[in-house]
């Protein structure tokens, strides 16, 4: 037995205990006649005591502990004299009696300390030091917690956990496959699943009612510091539903998990449709921790010898409450410059500065007086002291430009108050997306995706602008501006799925050849059916108000997608590839 | 919304009601006045009534439905005249307002029922009407169960459910991998886990000190009726813990399991060393549902001049208790040709005959007389009414034949009770395994497994019979003789570590280029350590008296490696192999 208790357990009440601890050498001081070593492992930290006059040899022993060895030791509970009222177990301290070095440690790299000195390749090569600090124990146990309660919710509503395949088969739709060469199938493949969307929908289609998973999925993209070649979706499908109820129970999971796990009690979600959070905020994933929506001035600023607002497709701006003051011109030219860098594409930045003495300011003086200018303003509510921001030129692109320009603002203005959270649910995207290099659509959610029942009829149209218009029963769940999940009402319809397969430009022998056998499942009595998945890296780093998806992963990858700890992948073995059939292409 | 209840919910409390159900049209029966439908769920069967006096064109309608037609229908409860006691609805029927057929359905190519006429290939090509059957569903809900229920217990218990990655790196020691070419890194490949296991260890030395995790995991190998590619592992890890606590802590968990699903309180799970279990019932995983133990009887076998005998390095046999009179001499020499088949590899068996009437009948009796076979029969405690069978040879072989016949006897004499559970933990399995045709040691359970510590200083041998001789702390926990789960204590020490690669036959190069990163991290406070893991398919289907992992899994390969519905493995666009630098082998 190494331990009777762990390092966080010693109480008051323990006093005169005999116990044992085992752990790791947080640090050690030697002060002369006493050496206090202080003991971690996850649980918490105890400091033990070695007393140079009641056994000098012990205490001798103790001195030449180095961090982050692994040490047992037995000895007595007794009250600490200069107690430490910021850990739990800072009331007592152990006199050792016995001490056995179970395991040494060279230096570590970097500081296993909250905040570490060690920079992030270090880090993810030596990722079982990096764990060992405070905040990624932490979060690897909340994310533990989010998947217990994820589960405990999930099934007390019936669902029931089904694991479906990784070994798959590869589609040319959507982003690309991790692929697996068969050996007993020389020359074919598996793929790694994206999702497990068509497992899901096989299971609707086979009655199991409510399903869900925890399930780990795979693209092949390039990545992006947010972005992992693996990560872990929850994962949901309900039959005989419709979007209120899916939207009710997933909106309810949420509720759970921020109440169990933040101890907040979040109100029902607001909704809104995919076009009013383009119109309003330019962005398809809103963060509404502060209001700052868009207006538009067509009316007010068009006809006035502006040029380049007379072009304009849309002209639309944003109002910064109260900042006339403590905005410069500096500020203020300093955000037309962050607008016009490529990031952003913007031409210029219109801005009307409402002072607090009553005059107005505005580099687009010379076109529009005061009065006009006040005109603008009342369209936002401003009042003095507050700066309008103007941007112009084609519709989607101001949205897009003004979207960002207006989370700027909101980082600049410190609007994104941490510890605020505000989900939303967007509603009814668009069902396709045109893309003009490949001149063809894609489908915006997947190619599962149910229209909308009342714009079915226009999906048999053949102009290109109608079939833009058309709206999916798909929907987001958006948390302070970051995408949580999304899902939708699912085709179960034969004809219906190879209308849109044929929308997206499969032929015939191409939707049967991919999905033939959920076209083939849908004959056979499929009922209605639409589900969600929920990122569970991004959802944990948001419920602690972080970005960093990585720091929930215990294993990340890098950007190059290499696993740095285990420096994988690499090459393999000559026979490996002769057994599977392949070779490597020499590159010149 | 498509329901106001459930297809198992209504009961006579609910009479009058007015519902609303949606599921699948079980059968329709046409009596002429009235049609009678059962509508059917996940969740139950409920019997629809049409009343052609009331509404004839509904009616008419409601008998046009075919099997799996997926429906609607408004109604209202009423009290059937002729009730069904084996169905939880069967008081009641909704007398029905209003039909809407959600989808149809073409005829089934078998029956959705308990008992399916469809045939291994059809039923995995149309999974999804398989899993329709209830006894696919029950066993898929009963999966589910048993990892919520593991959850519950490790979490209870501290553990820490910690994602592991998918993508590694593949490693020649061990099965086969599945490797995946990695695009990023042209001419490296990934690999898929055969298990966490190195993940594991390297979590315990970041602290974590409980890990569990329920994962994929991956074999490449050539595949058997009880073998899948991917299986599912219920993965553990335990810092700072003996045996003795691994085997305590999981003893509890399928106890709990047994409990929660089963409703059978198991007694403490009695323990057996890998040697006692080879000798007793020459397997390392016996079914002690029936005991039937070995007797070895080179003393009383050899120097009575029977040749068979005294060239055998062992005599052992089995006692088969009171069937001397159920037996003829037909069923003992069918026994004979048993044991003799090439799958077993006998080249005889000899059998004693303790007839009832105090006679005694040998297959040797010309070398062995009554007194002699009556000491045998002393031996194994045999009396009148029962026959010894007896084999003879090199003492491995014998094992593992007269254990495969006393699973036969078993199975023949209807000894394997169903429902009745007897695990058992075997222990002490030997460290290293020689193989011939390699001419080096395999590690036996894997090569982080520690050795007994009393035996550390034999691994300095250089004596083969030594080596072979050599104990790790190495367990497996063993249910009505299928091995469930398995596991060890492991080595944290750097030293002791390179030793056993080295007795593997790697060079310290190799050790290093395949395992740096554990050998690194042993180098920086390795806690003792040591862990399990559970087969998480077979698991549920022993909880089920049942062998057929399939039966388990919701969407299993064939034995070819391939699943009949999606039809996977298959080839992939040349553009993919193009981007990952891979060129595939043309066949001759």
């Amino acid at each position: 037995m190494y331990r009777t208790h762990d390092c966080g357990a010693l109480r008051l009440t323990d006093l005169n205990s005999t116990v044992t601890l085992s752990g790791w050498v947080q640090i050690s001081r030697d002060l002369g006649g006493l050496t206090f070593v202080d003991l971690r492992d996850r649980y918490g930290i105890t400091q033990l005591v070695f007393n140079m006059d009641t056994d000098a040899a012990l205490c001798e022993h103790a001195r030449k502990l180095g961090r982050e060895f692994v040490i047992q030791v037995t000895g007595t509970v007794q009250e600490r004299s200069n107690k430490n009222p910021n850990r739990p177990t800072g009331d007592i301290e152990i006199e050792v009696a016995t001490l056995k070095v179970l395991n040494s440690s060279k230096t570590p790299p970097f500081t296993i300390e909250t905040d570490t000195d060690g920079g992030d390749d270090l880090r993810l090569k030596y990722r079982y030091l990096d764990i060992r600090r405070e905040p990624l124990q932490r979060n690897l146990r909340f994310r533990s917690k989010v998947t217990i309660e994820t589960r405990k919710y999930l099934d007390q509503q019936e669902f029931v956990e089904i694991e479906t395949p990784c070994l798959i088969k590869s589609t040319p739709e959507g982003a690309r496959d991790f692929v697996v060469p068969s050996r007993m199938n020389p020359g074919e493949f598996y793929a790694l699943p994206q999702s497990p969307q068509t497992f899901k929908q096989i299971l609707m289609v086979a009655g199991m009612d409510r399903y869900f998973q925890i399930v780990k999925c795979f693209r092949d993209e390039d990545l992006r510091a947010d972005r992992q070649p693996e990560f872990s979706q929850i994962d949901c499908e309900m039959a005989f539903v419709t979007r209120e109820d899916i939207l009710n129970t997933f909106e309810g999971l949420t509720k759970h998990l921020y109440k169990e796990l933040n101890g907040i009690t979040l109100p029902d979600f607001p909704r809104m449709s995919y076009d009013d959070a383009m119109r309003l905020y330019g962005s398809d994933k809103p963060d509404l921790r502060f209001d700052m929506a868009f207006e538009e001035l067509n009316d007010l600023g068009q006809g006035r010898g502006f040029g380049i607002f007379d072009g304009a497709q849309l002209i639309a701006g944003i109002c910064a409450k109260g900042v006339a003051d403590q905005w410069s011109n500096k500020e203020l030219n300093d955000l037309t410059d962050w607008v016009k860098r490529p990031q952003i594409g913007a031409q210029g930045l219109v801005y009307v500065r409402f002072n607090t003495d009553g005059t107005i300011k505005s580099t687009v003086g010379k076109f529009f007086d005061d009065e006009a200018l006040r005109g603008w303003g009342e369209r936002f509510g401003a009042g003095p002291g507050d700066v309008l921001l103007v941007l112009s030129g084609e519709t989607d692109k101001v949205r897009k430009q003004l979207g960002e320009l207006r989370l700027e603002v909101g980082r600049r203005l410190g609007l994104m108050t941490p510890g605020v959270v505000k989900p939303l649910w967007v509603l009814d995207f668009p069902l396709l997306e045109w893309d003009d290099d490949t001149n063809r659509f894609y489908a915006m959610h997947h190619p599962f995706t149910a229209p909308k029942p009342e714009e079915i009829d226009k999906m048999n149209s053949n102009d290109r602008e109608v079939l833009k218009g058309l709206h999916a029963d798909a929907y987001d769940l958006v948390i302070n501006g970051v995408e949580i999940g999304g899902g939708s009402i699912r085709i179960h319809d034969r004809a219906l799925q190879s209308k849109n397969f044929s929308l997206l430009g499969f032929t015939p022998e191409e939707a049967e050849a991919q999905f033939g056998f959920l076209l083939g499942a849908f004959e056979y009595g499929a009922p209605p059916h639409g589900g969600i998945a929920f990122g569970l890296d991004r959802l944990c780093a948001v419920m602690n108000g972080q970005n960093n998806i990585r720091d929930y992963i215990a294993f990340p990858k890098n950007n190059m997608g290499r696993d740095m700890m285990i420096d994988a992948p690499s090459r393999i073995d000559q026979g490996q590839l002769d057994e599977l059939g392949l070779d490597v292409r020499v590159r010149e």
